[in-house]
């Protein structure tokens, strides 16, 4: 049996502050770090031990790996990181606060920006100062590559074929591998491995810093997914992320 | 001009119950935190930018370098780990008190066991709870590659191919690197880039966590090899490291 832990990135000072956060470098608040140590003792109590490690370019992702591993004695194990894996970019919308946005173009329109499939936000220009552009991380992405905002359909798209080409194949070859990434990265790979369709997956509330489990037979086919944690704080964490847009 | 910076791991709970470490995998102490704190500023501060990281499977030195790549806000460089780079294996000693052993064989025997090029202490046997082989980290290696004790030399002669074949390419291929490491690897790398005898390499005592920058032109020949930081307390630190096996 195969086992796959989907992790999504503990509270970072942007969430605390409900600013729309996508592509921005934003650390891990002291909350958030304390959540990453849980998920490493719950995993490290469910006897798991991982051979491979996946993240994104983003320190929040980073850094709950990188604690989730320290907590299980796995710091050594190697590990990943790829731009496929960072949150949906956010385009213009980038450091703005949710609450704010949604007071000034409606609840509604927020609503449609964060959980549409096919809707981007507007995008940055190339030489905003926010752009990917301006950044070294994606110095060897050609422009066609890099996005300036993205629809959940976007960020799909360009996550699958990292998990085809390079972390499933890891799966195959190694027993438990991990995954820390975010809210919809991982929907794009939850979207994927369990066939959802377009319009399901936009109200999939992952919790932060929870450990989802997915379990594949010999033949890699899901046979069981499953959240490690105590069902009320999982569902007390999902509902915290459906109301964020809210004014 | 390429550079490639060397940096010994800071203080770990053992370093300061002063016993002998080599492959066990002990924490870094809050103090060895603080100095990977601070050599990760004055990297920065330094102007530097590193496109690839190496260390040991050790987490004393895995946490020293995440330490430092987070404060110099790159969480996400690639980072390769190996085994070449641990720590000398001590064999037998691994877990003894310095001053103790002194104590009982003698300075001068502790120091023929600490800093001769080609005595090794007395080997672990292969099911020693101490032994690599009852580690998963090192299941991939073949018996006849794992040390259940080690000579300096021993040390040199694993870490030299490493370098030669994965960590001098990289430097080729970018423009600077850090490896961070332990001292007696560390040794093996300064021998083979600076010549240096036998004889010599065994009172080099390298600094803990302090960043040792080796600069070479483009046709990868060494030019200068300086370390970062006030020069007082680099000496203060070599010669603490020095006395560690007195009584």
């Amino acid at each position: 049996m195969k086992k796959v832990v989907l992790l999504r990135h503990g509270e970072s000072t942007w969430n605390k502050e409900n600013r729309f956060t996508g592509w921005t470098d934003v650390d891990l608040s002291p909350a958030g770090v304390q959540e990453a140590i849980s998920a490493g003792k719950i995993l490290k109590d469910n006897g798991f031990v991982f051979q491979k490690a996946f993240t994104s370019y983003l320190k929040r992702a980073v850094k709950t790996l990188n604690q989730v591993l320290d907590i299980m004695d796995l710091d050594w194990i190697p590990v990943e990181k790829s731009w496929r894996l960072n949150e949906k970019h956010y385009g213009s919308l980038q450091g703005l606060n949710k609450a704010e946005t949604a007071a000034r173009y409606g609840e509604q329109q927020v609503l449609v920006w964060r959980r549409s499939y096919d809707i981007a936000p507007d995008p940055l220009s190339m030489d905003d100062p926010r752009s990917p552009r301006k950044d070294i991380r994606y110095d060897e992405l050609p422009d066609a590559e890099i996005p300036l905002t993205e629809a959940l359909k976007d960020t799909v798209n360009r996550i699958v074929p990292y998990w085809q080409d390079t972390i499933f194949p890891s799966l195959q070859q190694y027993g438990q591998i991990i995954v820390a990434a975010h809210g919809n990265s991982l929907r794009g790979i939850i979207k994927y491995l369990k066939n959802i369709s377009d319009g399901d997956i936009v109200s999939l509330n992952l919790p932060t810093a929870v450990p989802y489990v997915f379990e594949l037979d010999d033949s890699m086919t899901l046979t069981k997914d499953y959240f490690l944690g105590d069902p009320d704080e999982i569902s007390r964490k999902m509902n915290a992320v459906a109301n964020q847009g809210k004014k």
